[in-house]
C-alpha cells in the first residue's frame, strides 16, 4: 500500500471548507444549529464483503451503509471521516479512493477528515466511516415510537441484496438486479427526509427484516404482526427464487436491503403513497402495531412459527 | 471474541441520551450551535501498539490521541463513536470496554455510538475512534495561522512517550514517567481551551516536534527557525539519554507526545505563562517565525542540518 498516494487522493476529494485541506489536526465545520445525527459503520474484507469485490463496489457500500442510517433519521448529510486500514497493493487504494469519491458525490457528503493505516500482513482490509448529518426540523424518527394502532411499511423491494450476495458467493455473474442489490446498495435520503415528519418509528433494514422489525416493536413496547405474503418482493427474486413461504421468510431474513421500514398511524397512508410516488420508490404495508410485544408472522391469514435466525445478529 | 458481551458493556457505557442507547440506526446529539471539531484516528496492533500492551492501556490511547486533536483546536468533548475491529478472546474485549469506560469518564466524552465486529482470523485489532467536539466561540485556531515574528511555544516535556516505547521494545519495564508516556499519554483539554484565544496556530504533537513545526511553517507560509537546547526534556529522559545536541534531535523526532504546540504573537507571553500556570503545565518557547519558509534548527545558537526523519510520516 502506498498511504502517500492514497491520502494525496483524499485530499483532492476534500474540497469543503470544513476539511482545511486535510492538513490540520480535526475539521472545524458549522452544523447550521440543527440536531447532528451521527453513525459509524464498519466494512471488513471476509465479513462484510467479498475479497474479490471491486475497490469502487466496496467503497460505495461503505457510503451507502452509512448514508442508509442518515436516512432512516431523515438527515441532511453534512460530512464524513473515514477510517481506512489498508492491505491490498497494486490499484486497490487508488480505485477504492475514486469510488469513494464517487459515492460521496452521489450523496452530496463532503469527505472531513480521517485516518488512513497500512495495515500489518495478514490482516483484512478494514474500513470505518462516520457520517454527520443534520436532523430534520421535526425531529429525528427513533427506532422506539411505534404506537397500537400504527401500521408497518417498506420502501423498496426485500431479499435481492441477500440473493445477490448467494449468487455471488455461488460464482454466478447475474442476474444484474440481484448482483448490484448487494454490491451497490441504494439508500434513499430525499425519501427518508419525506418520511421523517409522518412516521412514528423509522430504521433502515440492514440485518433483515424481521431482526428490524422486532428490533422496532421492542424499542415501542408494542406487538408487531408482520404479514410475510406482503414483503415485496422484486421481479429478479420471484424468477431466480419464486414466492412461496419459505423464499418469503428467506427473503425476509437476509439483510444488506438499506430499505426504509417505518410505522405510521393509518391516516398518514396517502401521504406515505404520495411519497413514494414523488421518490420512485415502492412503498407497502406489511404489517401492523398491536399492544403487547414481540414480534409474529402471518402468511394468508394464517399465524406462522417464527424461524430460528430473524437476520444476522451483530454490532449496532 | 464475545460480540454480545462486549456490546453489552459499550451500552452500560451509553448512558447519555444522545447515545439512544445504542438502540438506534444513529445518535442524535443537539449540539448546541457551536461549530463541530471532529477528528478520527485510528488504532491498530502491530502499528501503533504492541501486542502485549495492556487492553485498557490500549483504551486510554485510543481515546486520549482523538482527545489530543480536540484540545489542539480548544474544543470541548460532545462525544465519540467506536469502530471495533476485535480479535482477542478471553478478556480482552470486556478489559478493553472497562478501559474505554474510564478514559471517556476522565475525558468527559460520552459514548454515542458505533460498530462492532469480529475480525477474521489472522488481522489485527482494528480500532478507530470517531471524536465530536464543540469549538471555542473564539474559533478552532488553525495550523495555518502562524505569522512572521510570532514565537513557538509546545507544553510539557517531549520524547518521553518514544523513549518509553524503545524501552519497552527493548523488554524494560522502568521508568515508569517514561512507559506511561507512551501507555497513557495525556492531552489537556483544558489547557488547549486556554491557549485557543491566545494563539495564531496550535497543533498536537502526535508525530514529532519537528515535523509537526514544519507542518505549521508549511501550513502558514512562515519559516520556523526551532532551538533545539529549548526543547523541553523531562528529568527522566535526562536520566536515561542525557541531553546532548544527539538525544534532543531523537526527542523531537520521536512522536506520540501528545502536547500542544503553537505560536503566539510575542506581546502574549504573559498570557500564556499565566495558562501555564494555572493548568500545572510547562511552557516553553522554543523558536520564532520569520518571513519565507521551511524548518531550519539551531543548537547554542549554531545552525544545525536537519535531520534525515522529522518523525513519523503516514495519515493525518
Amino acid at each position: 500500500v502506498n498511504e502517500a498516494i492514497f491520502i494525496d487522493r483524499l485530499r483532492q476529494i476534500a474540497t469543503h471548507p470544513a476539511a482545511r485541506g486535510l492538513l490540520d489536526d480535526a475539521a472545524v465545520l458549522d452544523g447550521g444549529g440543527a440536531a447532528l445525527v451521527l453513525t459509524h459503520d464498519m466494512l471488513v474484507e471476509g465479513v462484510h464483503f467479498l475479497p474479490d469485490d471491486g475497490a469502487a463496489d466496496v467503497a460505495w457500500k461503505l457510503v451507502a451503509v452509512n448514508m442508509s442510517d442518515l436516512a432512516a433519521k431523515g438527515a441532511v448529510p453534512l460530512g464524513v471521516l473515514i477510517g481506512a486500514g489498508l492491505v491490498r497493493g497494486g490499484n486497490w487504494a487508488a480505485a477504492f479512493a475514486d469510488g469513494l469519491a464517487a459515492a460521496l458525490a452521489h450523496f452530496g457528503a463532503p469527505l472531513l477528515g480521517g485516518d488512513t493505516v497500512a495495515m500489518p500482513a495478514g490482516s483484512a482490509v478494514t474500513l470505518g466511516l462516520t457520517a454527520i448529518g443534520a436532523a430534520p426540523a421535526s425531529g429525528a424518527p427513533a427506532r422506539s415510537g411505534a404506537r397500537a394502532g400504527d401500521d408497518l411499511w417498506v420502501s423498496g423491494s426485500i431479499g435481492d441484496a441477500g440473493l445477490g450476495l448467494a449468487l455471488r458467493q455461488a460464482g454466478n455473474a447475474g442476474p444484474t438486479a440481484l448482483i448490484d442489490a448487494y454490491l451497490r446498495p441504494q439508500p434513499d435520503l430525499a425519501l427518508g427526509r419525506a418520511l421523517a415528519p409522518l412516521v412514528s418509528a423509522m430504521a433502515d433494514v440492514s440485518d433483515g427484516l424481521l431482526i428490524d422489525a422486532q428490533r422496532i416493536a421492542a424499542a415501542s413496547g408494542v406487538a408487531m404482526v408482520l404479514a410475510l405474503d406482503a414483503v415485496p418482493l422484486s421481479a429478479a427474486w420471484r424468477a431466480v427464487r419464486g414466492d412461496g413461504l419459505d423464499d418469503r421468510i428467506a427473503a425476509a431474513t437476509m439483510g444488506d436491503d438499506y430499505r426504509l421500514l417505518f410505522t405510521i398511524a393509518p391516516d398518514h397512508a396517502d401521504a406515505i403513497a404520495d411519497a413514494g410516488e414523488r421518490f420512485g420508490a415502492a412503498m407497502t404495508r406489511i404489517g401492523t402495531c398491536q399492544s403487547g410485544g414481540g414480534l409474529s408472522l402471518t402468511y394468508m391469514g394464517q399465524t406462522q412459527a417464527l424461524p430460528a435466525q430473524l437476520g444476522f445478529v451483530h454490532g449496532q
